[in-house]
């Protein structure tokens, strides 16, 4: 079987891989013994969780993050020309969704590498199917802007789509701003647009609501520091 | 614990559910002798093979499809109020994304129902990791216009939303119309727009290929009655 880019997923948080990781991955991540990862210190501490049987001593970590010189990434292929899978790993979640990984999977391509994806958590697709809103059409805008003014123009072309387009919109948020930027979407939408957070998605402390915008006003969930989605809908 | 919505992908196509679906899943499709499906005889065949050890003919399958009366649906949930774990299945793939299993989580958050959503092979998901595309930003459209008039229409705007907001587009089509949809797609789309065709997702068969739409004019894939995502980007 000629050598692939493999692309693994990794448990959101301290979640046990049993709960969100087929078992073939474990099977695939040990043919790899070169990994390219965000950060090598927790890349490690995942290998390890996910049950890797390689010396991590003896694994090749290549980082790819935004210190990398594109220059070095030119070659982060290279081992699999001679004829050795190479992993892609994310930090949390399916790599090339929310991170950066999709530089290595566009090179691959132009290289004519084949590439396999595995299946793993995704909370964007998971909110999806607990929210109650249309999977059969929309969109994830990645992370909404700080500025509130931004955030505010920008809602609107949102709630168009839902609206216009029935389209459900997904945002990611940086976790400590999660409680800040619930309570500017229950501000700022119109009152019966609803809202799904979902929190801590895969772990004992899960959370999946959904309710009209005005609802989220009183009461609103502590999501500080937590992983979370937030997706909107008519 | 309270009885919850179990929210449960299914392989796609004939794989072998151990490549796509954790462990973990198992476990709790043996806390359900209820299920929400789209076609009974597919669903017990879906059960037996993921390892379901209730006996099939005590297990109560309750249709969701174009044919069920919305008045049957609306007792559909009413086990979970008698502390009976219900689960919802797809045919393929994940519940709730283009599939029609998002009426009944709409019902569940309005009846204050848990919901558990189970992580298993999600094709738009595996195709966009593996697209070399934008996964920061991206929206599934669903099935394109089958008028080929109102598909060519339709792309404009699709392609503006690439160009402009930098939005991966996704689309899925019927598995006999899969050809006819890409050699459109190569001829209407501006030359240089990438198309990635992925296809049989977690199966031996698989495909995956990213190339700019005049590319694909010659010698295409045989895609058809193959399952299917197309991804296009700048």
């Amino acid at each position: 079987m000629a050598a692939k880019l493999i692309l693994f997923p990794v448990p959101i948080g301290d979640g046990d891989p049993d709960l969100s990781i087929p078992a073939y991955n474990r099977e695939l991540l040990n043919t790899c013994r070169t990994f390219i990862v965000e950060d090598t210190r927790t890349a490690r501490r995942n290998l390890k969780r996910m049950g890797y049987d390689g010396v991590i001593d003896e694994t090749v970590f290549l980082e790819l993050n935004e210190h990398t010189p594109i220059t070095d990434i030119a070659h982060y292929l290279d081992p699999i020309s001679e004829g050795r899978n190479v992993g892609l790993m994310s930090e949390a979640g399916v790599p090339c969704i929310a991170d950066p990984g999709s530089v290595i999977t566009a090179m691959a391509h132009r290289q004519g590498i084949e590439i396999l994806p595995l299946v793993g958590p995704s909370s964007i697709i998971l909110a999806l199917m607990a929210s109650g809103f249309n999977g059969q059409n929309f969109a994830f805008n990645g992370y909404p802007p700080i500025d509130a003014n931004k955030l505010t123009a920008s809602l609107k072309t949102i709630e168009s789509r839902i609206y216009r387009d029935s389209q459900t919109q997904i945002f990611i948020e940086a976790p400590y701003r999660n409680d800040k930027l619930l309570a500017l979407l229950a501000a700022r939408l119109m009152p019966t647009t609803r809202i799904c957070v979902a929190c801590d998605l895969t772990l004992p402390t899960q959370y999946i609501r959904t309710r009209m915008a005005r609802l989220w006003l009183t009461d609103p969930p502590e999501l500080h520091k937590r992983p979370a989605i937030f997706l909107l809908y008519k």
